[in-house]
């Protein structure tokens, strides 16, 4: 057998994630058949489930990837600031619906729940740990423990991922998070 | 033909209405299907389709039970009270999961999408009249406009629906609810 380099695996394994994204999107979780996902991903079945163990595996790789990508940025300019991005960025809609669509099963399937709480833990970790950092800089309310603010700001993306994943309206949205993030301030 | 009196087309539509509910409930939106609509109401698809038109007719006959009695708690106790009562009542969670599994239809199909927010519009309406009332009361902030208020309330409504059906911890967000009502008052 051929050994295969490190770079020729990350890019296929990316190539899989892109078009299972678009899949999803397209199809919704259910509608995104294992047909639909070799269609999307120009591979067949044995390659994709090579790199992924099935489809809730596909999924949370790709739920796993926002979430780095949200961290990065909460990490760096807070999570209101990861909002502010998803609200201008409406092509990410698509595959938002399909986040909310397996709300039912993180009730009703306790190893699917742990795997996405695992999968979104690193997005917490960043948020809390700026939260912390804006605290010591003075700019966080002193006045409401950290872990109520950190749970504020994560019911806010709840709502903001159900607003956009439903195509509502949006135009208020920016206005909306200036509140929020002056909500979490200190007061001067 | 008998005649049948108002009070018995009341009742019968309101056995149709509860056990619609717990079969969205247990079922999901796909699930509940013609068959078992009929077990969970105890009637027969005529006689349920005699009140309603289809399953849509019977979900969005759900969602304006729900919408008035929130509209009648926003009307005289504003939208957080609403919220708060929800964490109250765990045993509605269930149907709130049938509730997020509609929202990538709100998206792709216009009229269900224009049904479902002609359903809502009542407590909006309350919501809103509850905030002017707040606001002549001299309790409202003056500094955000009214609609970026209840802009604001309703996404934290959306994200605490969402949160409630993926059936997450809720303990902190009676706190956090305190926090939201806080940010809506005019500051002392």
């Amino acid at each position: 057998m051929p050994k295969v380099s490190e770079d020729h695996l990350a890019a296929r394994r990316s190539q899989i994630l892109d078009g299972a994204r678009r899949c999803f999107a397209e199809f919704g979780y259910e509608g995104a058949t294992v047909r639909r996902l070799e269609e999307a991903t120009g591979l067949s079945r044995g390659a994709i489930f090579h790199h992924f163990k099935d489809k809730d595996g596909l999924f949370l790789a790709l739920a796993h990837e926002d979430a780095q990508r949200m961290a990065d940025v909460a990490a760096e300019q807070g999570l209101v600031q990861v909002m502010r991005d998803m609200i201008a960025q409406p092509e990410q809609f698509d595959w938002l619906a399909t986040r909310v669509e397996i709300t039912r099963r993180l009730r009703t399937d306790a190893e699917f729940a742990r795997a996405w709480s695992q999968r979104g833990a690193e997005l917490t970790e960043a948020t809390a740990s700026r939260l912390e950092q804006q605290k010591s800089a003075g700019r966080l309310r002193d006045d409401v423990p950290d872990k109520v603010l950190l749970e504020y700001l994560d019911l806010v993306l709840d709502g903001l991922i159900s607003r956009l994943a439903s195509g509502q309206d949006t135009d208020r949205l920016g206005q909306v998070l200036d509140l929020v993030e002056e909500s979490v301030r200190k007061v001067k």
